[in-house]
């Protein structure tokens, strides 16, 4: 299932690009003067293949996992709030039910790896295994572990496109989660962990002192190599970060657009290029949060979000919050009046 | 009016961030993790006076006038546009129409002061006079004009109020009223005009030189004193920007938070907060525009924009594009749950 998904993974449309760029010019408003609404309109018709794409309605989908290093006491919370923050998740309260109702979005809850058991039909059952071991000690899974996790990403994002999404957002929950993604990420990049690391929900600096510490001694007992993108997931983990990689690929051979959150969504972004490069031109990302590592991730990947509102809360919040300007963009190609249409002297634009 | 306006204008209500505050601390994230949202939040609060601020519906209003300066062949486009504009705003097409309707926008064109005559029963003639002077040879207008203008600006507003809407966004149309607000922004700053004068809907460089010396020009001529804003205003012009100046009255005296939009309105809030420093508190800044004067207009004004999308369109829309945002922080208030109701176990921020 991963290998067809990859196999079926082709590059963006770059032929469109013509076509949408003289509807931007022949619209009521001097050229160029939207600024990135214009040139992400242009992405979006590449990712869809259309030449008026649209993006409504979008599907949320928030993989939640608990992770093993939770038990080096690297977060500001219990390792137990991940399955309570699901509860949460299908109560309907959290942060991205808020603003996945505002977008009209198709929410769903992937508990792909939560350590204790989580109750109720609002959740797709896809557990691969009770959270992750902890990657201080040894491999967080096996590398069949990691492949089936990618797969249960492949699935849910097959699920959205089913029912009828436009546009992919994928979040996360699990605590411990920023540990294992600014240790990803030092694996990937080589950078010095001191500048990968932030304060995730909020620890104290002597917490940080030591989760930097648990980082830098687990990169050196696993070994991983960077060229080995699948082999870097198994060591370090984690589950709903290989689910999140597996999403985006699934996404991408759909040829869904893929709107990217934060920190932990980015460096799973950034995995899952490494598996498939072509991946990259599907992505639209959302905003530079406040985790340090999330700028070195985005800067790995060229990428430059749309917003920059200081968040560091993760579940995709930020990807919905981003999401109205996608759907403005289409909205602006598809409804505005033409200069000729609407009577306007043209002008604009001089050389 | 414009007296009782200026006189009913009363500082924001900074007694209700602590309850405010309080109940952010309670929902189920991390304190603090939504950033700028959880600020936002706060101001408007203290705007509205609700501890449960709501925006929604918004109410979007578009003042369209004519520049005598335009005959100094400062724009890209012929003075005709204004009028042809106003009624593509009419019929729905403009960019402002799209993303208006996006938000479920009250959206109201008036003219206060288009040259020639705009037909049409989706108009809100409110005509001070057929466009300003030109005012590198005379005052723009009078000063009994210029307070028509801002009156023209409080009646829309309060028509916005008393449709029920909950937020106000002012745009403007207006060939060559990038020009009349660099003006005003040089005068009312003392900084130097070339760093004030932008290429507007997009002209070429030739044309920004000969702009910079009408501007240096009607400085000199018109004598402009800064610590007079009405005089300043008939001096200089435009109708729409006394419009929009007036607009902002109205609706801060009418307790409505206001998403101001780009350069031209950036100036004209600027403009107002002088003639009522206690406006300041009810703005909220949408976006960081392309014209480079608007950095200088924010700077002067504190402000923090929302958005950084290298707009330069006006009409309003870079504050419709913004408005989701504060929704977002609104719904975000009132409909999480707490860690409390939720069963989720307390952490977070570590000192």
């Amino acid at each position: 299932m991963l290998a067809d998904t990859l196999a079926s993974l082709t590059p963006v449309d770059a032929n469109l690009a013509i076509v949408v760029q003289a509807r931007l010019d022949s619209l009521t408003k001097p050229p160029g003067s939207l600024g990135r609404l214009e040139s992400l309109v242009l992405e979006l018709a590449g990712m869809s293949g259309e030449a008026l794409p649209t993006v409504t309605p979008p599907g949320v989908i928030v993989f939640a996992a608990d992770h093993g290093v939770a038990e080096e006491g690297v977060s500001a919370f219990p390792q137990e709030v991940t399955a309570q923050m699901v509860a949460n998740f299908v109560a309907g309260g959290a942060a991205i039910n808020v603003f996945a109702r505002q977008i009209g979005a198709r929410l769903e809850v992937v508990d792909v790896g939560v350590k204790g058991d989580v109750e109720g039909a609002g959740v797709v059952h896809d557990k691969v295994r009770r959270g992750t071991a902890n990657f201080a000690r040894e491999d967080a899974m096996s590398l069949v572990e990691a492949e089936r996790a990618l797969e249960v990403g492949i699935r849910a994002a097959e699920r959205s496109h089913a029912a009828g999404c436009r546009c992919l957002i994928v979040g996360e929950m699990g605590i411990a989660n920023t540990t294992a993604s600014s240790t990803l990420l030092a694996a990937l990049s080589g950078r010095p962990v001191s500048r990968l690391v932030g304060q995730g929900t909020g620890i104290a600096p002597v917490r940080l002192a030591h989760k930097t510490e648990v980082i830098v001694g687990a990169l050196a007992a696993r070994c991983a190599n960077p060229s080995q993108p699948l082999e870097l997931l198994a060591k370090l983990g984690g589950l709903e970060i290989a689910a999140m990689a597996g999403a985006y690929l699934g996404a991408a051979a759909r040829r869904m657009p893929i709107l990217v959150d934060g920190f932990i969504a980015t460096v799973a972004a950034l995995l899952a290029c490494r598996l498939a490069p072509a991946l990259r031109g599907y992505l639209v990302f959302a905003h530079r949060s406040r985790e340090p590592g999330h700028d070195v991730a985005l800067e790995l990947l060229e990428a430059r979000p749309l917003l920059d509102l200081e968040l560091r809360l993760g579940e995709g919040t930020g990807a919905a919050l981003a999401f109205p300007l996608l759907e403005a963009a289409c909205r602006m190609l598809a409804d505005m009046a033409t200069f000729d249409s609407a009577g306007v002297a043209g002008g604009g634009t001089e050389t």
